[in-house]
């Protein structure tokens, strides 16, 4: 396109899209969004179109966990209010997801018509501020001629601050043309430049404590994956050779195959050698954390702020010191650039962690398909490149007991715990994966309660050919809310489902889409072994999507889960003090 | 229970629910709500438990419309953003419903504790900030002294003001117990008094011009369903005789089976004898009128304000002068209380509406289940007392073409619109009337693209044993979407679905629901005779749950919605005024 083109509002701001490398757009059709679903193609973009605005939510960033970015649109009002829970667990995760609402045009809102899709009362500012709670930031492009900088401000910020935007779209302003030279400079993505008397500080402290310490240890945690460090996150634990560990919400932000892999740490949760290591630990770099309830083992953290130097996407903490605005990346760059490696010592051996099977429960007759037998099993399992996403149930606090091989994608949500986001997400990484990675495998694991809530998502991943494994745990209810209270209450039940039908209600080929289901070990194990024969490269070995519906006993829950409701159930009441 | 007892708040709160007449109660359970479910059966309250939130709050939008006040408890954060899109419907439609969200304890709130289902920024008021736009009033609980004043007060302003409220109920305050004193004490549900002189002026002013105009008519709206004055406005048509005729959200509003029924009014978009009817009228006694875009034909009422009296639940406008404050129903009572009915005069005969099938329809040897026969033929079918749910697409539009039996309840979302709003509404409804009107069918029409959305809530209808009628039209996408924009487009299409396995993936009994396919008239028509056949009375008669799968013409749509989708289109392009 010659840059003394025009171009329409709508089309330059999905330029911009194409340019973050979103392909495939999520959402669902509305009137007043039809139009300029028209002008994707053009674009270099293809209309995902999802069952509901919820699932869409989820699945865009599902995607965009993937892609590093994703779109959604939806309509006035009815649209964007059911997908406001799904970007909200965007906003709370840090994950950024470009929400563009097709609104009604500029007269309609001017007169304060009672339009349909509205509150009856003329406001067509409500909306917009109830996302304001859920955005970095928000537009609405009434005007023009200011819709080309708008439109490059917001999905600025969208990637820089890694959260959800807003995007309100009027119906005739879509149609509008702009001149198209803007979209001869490049969003502007970088970082603000630290100020660099303050970040040369930083640094040399954290150096200067890394010399002294005997005995430090690294800490991966949610924000490193999303706020992008896990390049320099790498260099450091392969540099130092610290034991590293990770959080619940870090889970796959390092090589889980290098010797230097200590596990997983959730304070009073973890396993005890873990809890050991890390709160005997001198000294603690702790890359993104985010210490929420379930992500802490339900704030049970001992480690100090004396022993602590904290990176974070907007701050960093040193021992006592608070450094607002200086920003994590700048500085373990310049950290590992300066750094004297020979004067950083490590002198304890690293925890063991391996897909080890707990002897009593390897050894035992059962053929009951237990959570200690699941995990490690599963853990085997997996292959480098995978991705595998974890549903808010069980299987999020099941999946710690995993050693990941190298490369492998873990999405869950520990912070916000919207359950059924996994079915969604699981839509949007496999198309991602589709688009840009075919070679990996996408897995979900998710219960028989979660999964009734946002079930015709795999309709979705069968028209659009997607093929992930989803295994369906059959627990005949809300295990981890049982775990909370109300272990054998009604409401803790659900209405039983056939899942094996369901492929052939959503139409899937049976050369596509297969369904299995596992009531013993044997049975789950027949199904991983057979996954071996496929051949290792390329999609031949998932050729189908699979659906496996694997039977767990009802009171069953993973060590981890067992322990952290009691101390949720105990928040609750008001009995734990939560500190 | 003794007036001396003690009682928890969260008690207290489902015993004032259960005297406005609640009984089930919809939602998901939570781990912030899961402790105050124990308490519902000893409230003579029980759980409904819905697939997912949104579908909850649809369903308890439908069990309000039945049983006048419903109530949805979900839980911190995710539940309730998750229910948000349909309490607002709810909000937008003046639909009383009661949204309780089990909240974390007063201590965590206090400390800003960083906990699962947050936006992770120690935020505890936001959510509730978020409601309040769509709520008459909301209400934190966390005084337990103010608690039951609280409680009542929000609960009294629902069902007064006939829209959402909102309750945040701490984990911790919720078995906190308080005197059971002020249960002895009703709930105030009394509308305030009218201020008397301008009551009076008012209502000479309509008697004068009632007996001075020799053509006067009713125009019955939402707000006359909404705001409880059906029986006042039943009084009139009776006692006047004036020819009385709805909105499409008014339908059901009046006995369609009187004489004086003239049919549906939508501006441009009735039919033509309709329209020059209400157009030539010299006064129109127009109640609880909502003149949004689809409810007005796209605003094409050609109805003077010189010539128009109208009646709110919050105001009265006779002809150009405005009464602030007046509220419609005592307005309506001394009207009817003072009028010299023999000074009243009607002169024009009826338009005649009938369910008859077009002529040229009818003779067509096309099997073609088009909606030009369908329509009709569901008004010769409909019986005294059905409940009849419409969708927000094709439905919601060929409804207005047949005239109902009376006591027929009419369900639809014309002014929200929100696509599978109606699957939700009608487990709500058939919960509703299985509790209080067990004789009563409940029918739902909705398109295969809706259906989509809120399919899962078929399985909670299986789980409490209800037995409606669910014709799911077949028509391949999104057909109101195909009538404003993209006729052909790929994104009004859908994935294909296999609707009848529906039935047996969520493990229904066959003895109590079974699927059918209707690719022809003669097939539906069978199926319409042999529903005949069944006794007239009592459960026998729908003794299982029937889902009817009508295959329809994927570019066929109702006469009035081809109307309003050019009307609509060119609003939204600009080109139209909308005024």
């Amino acid at each position: 396109m010659a840059p003394s083109e025009n171009i329409s509002i709508a089309m330059y701001l999905f330029k911009r899209l194409h340019e973050l490398g979103v392909r495939g757009v999520h959402g669902v059709p509305g009137d007043f969004n039809l139009a300029v679903l028209d002008l994707l193609p053009d674009a270099g973009l293809y209309w995902v179109g999802n069952c509901n605005e919820l699932n869409a939510a989820y699945a865009a960033d599902g995607y965009a966990r993937i892609k590093g970015i994703s779109a959604l649109i939806t309509t006035f009002g009815v649209g964007e209010l059911s997908a406001l829970a799904g970007i909200a667990g965007s906003f709370s995760e840090h994950v950024p997801v470009v929400h563009i609402v097709g609104i009604p045009n500029t007269i309609s809102q001017r007169n304060g018509l009672l339009l349909h899709h509205t509150l009856g009362n003329g406001d067509f500012t409500v909306f917009q501020n109830i996302s304001r709670n859920i955005s970095v930031t928000s537009t609405i492009l009434n005007d023009p001629h200011r819709a080309a900088s708008e439109i490059d401000r917001v999905l600025s910020a969208c990637w820089v601050k890694a959260r959800p935007v807003y995007i309100g779209l009027p119906t005739d302003v879509a149609s509008r043309e702009i001149p198209a030279t803007h979209l001869g400079t490049p969003l502007d993505l970088r970082i603000p430049d630290n100020e660099p008397e303050t970040e040369s500080e930083v640094v040399d402290e954290i150096a200067g404590l890394m010399y002294s310490s005997k005995n430090t240890i690294i800490l991966a945690d949610a924000c490193a994956i999303r706020h992008r460090v896990l390049d320099e996150l790498h260099e450091l634990v392969e540099n130092t050779q610290f034991p590293t560990f990770v959080s619940p919400m870090g889970k796959g932000a390092v090589n889980e195959e290098l010797r230097a892999y200590g596990g997983v740490y959730v304070g009073d949760a973890s396993r005890d050698e873990v809890r050991q290591y890390v709160d005997n630990a001198e000294l603690i770099l702790y890359v993104g954390g985010l210490q929420s309830d379930f992500n802490s083992g339900g704030f049970t953290y001992r480690i100090s702020r004396k022993n602590t130097v904290e990176f974070h996407s907007d701050h960093m903490k040193v021992r006592y010191s608070e450094f607002p605005g200086i920003q994590m990346q700048p500085v373990l760059r310049k950290l590992l650039d300066k750094l004297d490696y020979s004067k950083v010592q490590q002198t304890r051996s690293i925890p063991d962690v391996s897909n080890t099977i707990p002897h009593r429960v390897q050894e035992s007759v059962s053929q009951e398909i237990s959570h200690a037998w699941l995990w490690p099993r599963v853990g085997q399992w997996l292959r480098e490149g995978d991705v595998i996403i974890t549903e808010t149930g069980t299987s999020n606090f099941g999946i710690w007991e995993t050693r990941f091989p190298k490369n492998v994608t873990a999405i869950s949500q520990v912070l916000w715990g919207s359950i059924g986001y996994s079915v969604g997400a699981l839509q949007g990484a496999a198309l991602a994966c589709k688009e840009e990675y075919p070679e990996r495998r996408v897995i979900l694991f998710v219960g028989d309660g979660s999964l009734q809530l946002t079930v015709q998502e795999i309709s979705t991943m069968i028209r659009h050919g997607l093929k992930p494994i989803i295994f369906v745990i059959n627990n005949k209810g809300y295990t981890i809310e049982r775990m909370i209270h109300g272990m054998k209450a009604s409401y803790n039940d659900i209405q039983p489902w056939n899942h094996t039908d369901l492929l052939n209600v959503f139409c899937a080929d049976p050369s596509d889409a297969k369904s299995y289901q596992c009531k013993s070990r044997d049975a789950l194990e027949s199904l991983f072994k057979d996954d071996k024969h496929v051949p290792a490269s390329g999609r031949a070995r998932h050729e189908r999507m699979r659906l496996v519906e694997v039977f767990m006993p009802w009171q069953d829950a993973p060590r981890a889960l067992i322990k952290i409701g009691k101390i949720t159930a105990s928040l609750n009441d008001g009995s734990g003090s939560g500190q």
